[in-house]
């Protein structure tokens, strides 16, 4: 589907934030106990409605329903990975697209066993991770494998690789964000380090992605916006508070003030 | 038992605050994994003391000592679906009051079914929802249903037949707040459409009743007191924070600042 | 163990938060679903790497990896209490030190139970609680014990005789935080009545000694930094902060803020 849309521009990405602002889409987040709460107010902050169902006598059926699904493997059970299971067939069947956050791949046995399967279950719109997650879907070696990837156009190349082979998009966080479907790839060069300082900040994009994917055909688009939207409300953040616990709050009000046009002023797109 | 009691003025809510704070009570929440800690948080700012007990092994003997108990569907799972059955026995059981926040019951089909038998088990003293979540108890059908309650009058009515049904009092959440038990009404006309950009502050208005009904005999008072507290809280945290980040933890703030006489003189009931 | 090595200074506590920082121990934290945000985003803050993993596949192998392992009662279900049973057996076999918040124990009977069963399993570096878990870790009776220990002298010798029967260090949270390996007998008394107003303090301090039980081979000193880095950090916060919503965003930022040579000047060892 790649060579159908455009190379996102900084005014694709300031009307994909009008467009979520005006849908406010409902977003299934079957997530981990540790940002829930968190990944909420980020989508609620942004302009979104997030909705944690994620148990597996209801998830199937709301992925029927949802915008946009996010599926993160931060603290995986045996009741809540059926959720996901059930959201991932009924997200497929129903054309609901669904974003995968493989949060610790390759550095956990059973989670990575857990996202090969989700994925042979239907096709993600978006898997979003950092180098070493996207190494290990790739098939790489995880924890080991990470150091084969450290520099940003190693990461690059295995998210292409990755993107092909599944026929979606893969979006690799970094210093510089790496968006590709195989095809495209976009950099985004926004954020500051403080984000690496509150928990949860990767997951909460992971869920705008999904936000952005309720809205937008284009997978890349939507990875896109989202990283865009996160990165640089964080860069205003970052602007008015520089440690980790004002930070988050911070962000969050950066999340609620952002427009359009100050997102397409800021925005660094390579 | 609500001819027995007069309908909630200012002063009365303002006398159940210094009440509140001078038996601190012990409330027991069963909620979602989403909110806990914000749950937790707003009943330590308002004076309570909270006790997430939620696993089946344990939950039924702790509803026997606690003071009151929260029962909130926003994440069940089997295990803790258990947990909320045993202590709804054992509340009914010991006399500990307990309160029913249906979350989203209407729109996902099992947690509707776990409410209605939570509510054959033992009678709530207060069922506190959205208008579509309380039309859901009372037999209409959720999503739907809710564009037929969309007048405050409308919801209202819905409301007190549930009352009267189940013999407890019904609290529906709005730009007006209406509780009701089926004889009385009350309207509380404080809050702030921040409320609503943060997660969790209708669940935490939901633990609030709980720690009402924890020292108060009359769950229409409990009710109203719970929500007086918040919202004129959410005011004064709106007058000096307009964003949803700086509004959460200002809401915090305010609820552990607010005073009786504060409270009776901004609270407006009708 | 304990006698060889010495009483921990001002000093000893200030090399230790510099220790923490270079090496930015792995913590694995199996803990409730109340605290686990704010458990992460504080180590985090202190200069620590938080995972998550909790469930049973993987919490086993993941304690073989990790620095240090905290193991906290909050919320404990089927599911994470298998993985603390297999966490707390690899850590002993691979020698990763582990400490033990038994949550409420004395007061809810299941919870108490699995707190000796983990405690048969291996050996904790520090447990941690207050005056009344620990009473009932040491064979009180729990919610009545209570009044037993409610002089600091008296619950400091429930401890000692603790931490005698097991060969590990026990710290009693209190006005006065106490830490004794049996022998050695270490106050803190710096610390503020909003620790109390926020939840997860006291659960966020397990995790900051199961960070310091990564970096040193004495618990004691572990035991010791760890607090002396919360309160000091929390002294702090209180001076710019007084109500609990901001409090608990001041900690955060305190705590990222503290440095060796601050933490060494304001400690108050006795």
């Amino acid at each position: 589907m790649a060579p159908d849309f455009p190379v996102p521009t900084a005014q694709a990405v300031a009307d994909s934030l009008q467009l979520l602002r005006q849908r406010q889409p409902l977003v299934q987040c079957l997530t981990n106990i540790v940002v829930a709460q968190w990944t909420a107010n980020v989508l609620l902050a942004a302009g979104a409605a997030p909705a944690m169902v994620d148990n597996p006598h209801e998830a199937g059926a709301f992925a029927g329903i949802a915008g946009g699904v996010l599926v993160n493997l931060g603290t995986p059970y045996d009741d809540t990975t059926a959720g996901m299971a059930a959201a991932v067939v009924s997200a497929g069947a129903a054309g609901t697209p669904w974003v995968l956050d493989p949060v610790a791949a390759g550095a956990a046995a059973w989670r990575t066993a857990v996202a090969f399967s989700l994925l042979e279950s239907a096709t993600p719109r978006i898997i979003r991770g950092n180098a070493s997650e996207i190494l290990a879907l790739a098939g790489g070696t995880g924890g080991k494998g990470v150091e084969s990837v450290d520099t940003p156009e190693a990461a690059l190349q295995v998210a292409q690789t990755l993107a092909l082979r599944y026929g979606t998009t893969v979006a690799v966080s970094g210093a510089v964000d790496h968006v590709t479907d195989g095809h495209r790839v976009v950099r985004i060069a926004n954020g500051h380090l403080l984000m690496t300082r509150v928990t949860g900040v990767g997951c909460a994009l992971g869920a705008l992605m999904a936000a952005f994917a309720a809205v937008l055909d284009d997978g890349l688009l939507a990875a896109t916006a989202a990283t865009a939207v996160l990165t640089v409300a964080a860069d205003a953040a970052a602007a008015v508070a520089q440690s980790p616990g004002s930070f988050a709050v911070a962000l969050l009000d950066q999340l609620d003030a952002l427009s359009p046009q100050s997102l397409a002023a800021n925005v660094r797109l390579g």
